[in-house]
């Protein structure tokens, strides 16, 4: 089977969207942009045996592969459009290939994504999205605009991802059903687009959480030149969790709750005037929203533990070239 | 040295365009459409010991990364506008990279691109590029255009590039200045960016010869559904593969003119009643262009050889699943 073979079986479905003037299979794709819109765009690319395991499930892999890229659409309040996909693989096992189409076809139809662009190469499994998506000008929420006496939300629940990847990885032991729950958090997390597109106008700053909370949060506070205060006590996380911060594993559970990555969940600001509305997102989107601090003026983060008392040795967040692991 | 460090380094200086409302650093970038045009998009995929030797010169590979997507802008009449880069790396050397982003810089600033997005990440050396351009509605030029009595063009000269690999590989032994010319074709393609855009409203259908020219050519075939008749002595070569054809080296030089990708020169048809404009844009743009063949109805590529005799053996288009070269 050659190269070409393998992105006409798998990779060149026709485009759902009248905004494909021309999909796959020429030198580029044309694209429809929206009147009115900026196109907001990321790139992001999943190495084999650090980003996910080798053996993952390929039908997972599609789905994630897409939801991290979606994730940074949802991130500024924007709706994603097209995505263009380049794959290394060791070697084409068409078998593999119709299943991770599967599996992030059906994310891109949930979205009414379009895959647009495609290249395909032999070489260590390496996969890379860019996702191109749209925002009515002037409305795209930055990682900048968070102020003073704003409060910060998380959505959803927090570590379970990281979890998984310390039970698949030996270094905690969890029951079936327990585990089950985290590896779906790992691979197939649920970019939170809807979220997104309705905290428009409400949301002040916004990112999604890939590298961890206190990392991710930092960045906002950077970018919009003010501090926090979080109580850890209010961080969302789920009975495992809870029950392995108040044991022996106390180490990890905060690792996994607070510096764990790849849970995909959305960290935002809001004026406390949005307190109302932002009940009504949640519920309308079906996500529970949960405020977990404020910003304030003097600089860095802190994060008081569960008595009120500022923590010293908070974890770090992920970073690809510093951390070994997968 | 982090992740963020490196990025923050190298690859996020500030964007010349007003076109980009927000560069890297967010979630994504965010980008200005030019009303009534469409977007064209595209993403190359480099494999290092796969597309470029692993000992290359990280300058003329900033270069190269960039130049074979800003390839495929021409290939459709497009203007490149933004570019997205993610890479793997299997260590972070600072001087490394910041050869390697001086020499995709200086491509970028002169054809007025900006870098908007970057993912850097551990692991085996691979970079990904996904190029973003314009066009004006209706006026990309794609493959399926070519009709029956277009004349077929193809810009510069073909095989400097693929003869560069085989003297590095040792396949066959080039003087000092021959060796010279033809790494700077492998290493340093000149995308023909000005030429793609003269093209528009004069050309039918478009590519750049990146997998040779008979594979390439095909492709317009395939998707025109009509045939060709190229002669070969027409085909653009440098006066070292001419020497070669005529030797010993027939097949290696064959296999380099019409099979060897890595020039990206432009193939593109035309109707005969252009060819007094075409001669104008290639003086204009400073880029010979030379009429190799002409597009028929019978299907199927037809390469007649020096005595107009049909060739039965043409040397196969590169493979990236079928070829284990470099």
């Amino acid at each position: 089977m050659t190269e070409f073979e393998l992105i006409n079986n798998f990779f060149t479905r026709r485009p759902k969207s009248r905004s494909v003037a021309l999909g796959v299979g020429d030198d580029a794709a044309l694209l429809v942009p929206t009147p009115g819109h900026h196109l907001a765009a990321s790139v992001d690319m999943l190495v084999g045996g650090r980003h996910f395991f080798p053996d993952v499930d390929p039908e997972s892999l599609g789905h994630k592969t897409l939801a991290v890229n979606l994730s940074d659409m949802a991130a500024m309040g924007a709706t994603p459009r097209w995505a263009l996909l380049a794959g290394a693989l060791p070697d084409p096992d068409p078998q593999w290939l119709a299943a991770f189409a599967r599996g992030l076809y059906a994310l891109a139809d949930a979205h009414g994504v379009d895959l647009v662009g495609g290249d395909t190469t032999r070489g260590p499994m390496n996969l890379c999205v860019t996702i191109l998506g749209e925002v009515p000008a002037g409305q795209a929420i930055t990682r900048a605009g968070a102020r003073v006496g704003d409060d910060i939300y998380v959505s959803g629940q927090l570590g379970g991802a990281a979890l998984a990847v310390a039970a698949l990885s030996g270094w905690t032991v969890l029951d079936p059903a327990a585990l089950a729950a985290c590896r779906a958090r790992l691979e197939r997390p649920l970019p939170r687009v809807a979220l997104g597109e309705r905290l428009r106008g409400v949301a002040t700053a916004m990112l999604d959480v890939s590298d961890g909370l206190t990392g991710d949060l930092g960045h906002v506070l950077a970018a919009s030149k003010v501090g926090a205060v979080v109580d850890l006590a209010s961080v969302p996380r789920s009975a495992v969790i809870a029950a392995k911060l108040a044991g022996v594993e106390r180490a990890l559970a905060l690792s996994c709750l607070l510096a764990g990555g790849d849970d995909y969940e959305l960290c935002f600001t809001a004026p406390p005037s949005a307190s109302a509305q932002i009940a009504v997102i949640g519920a309308d989107v079906g996500v529970p929203l949960t405020r977990v601090g404020v910003i304030g003026a003097a600089a860095g983060l802190v994060v008081r533990d569960e008595k009120g008392v500022p923590m010293t040795d908070l974890p770090l967040g992920f970073d690809h070239f510093r951390d070994d692991g997968a």
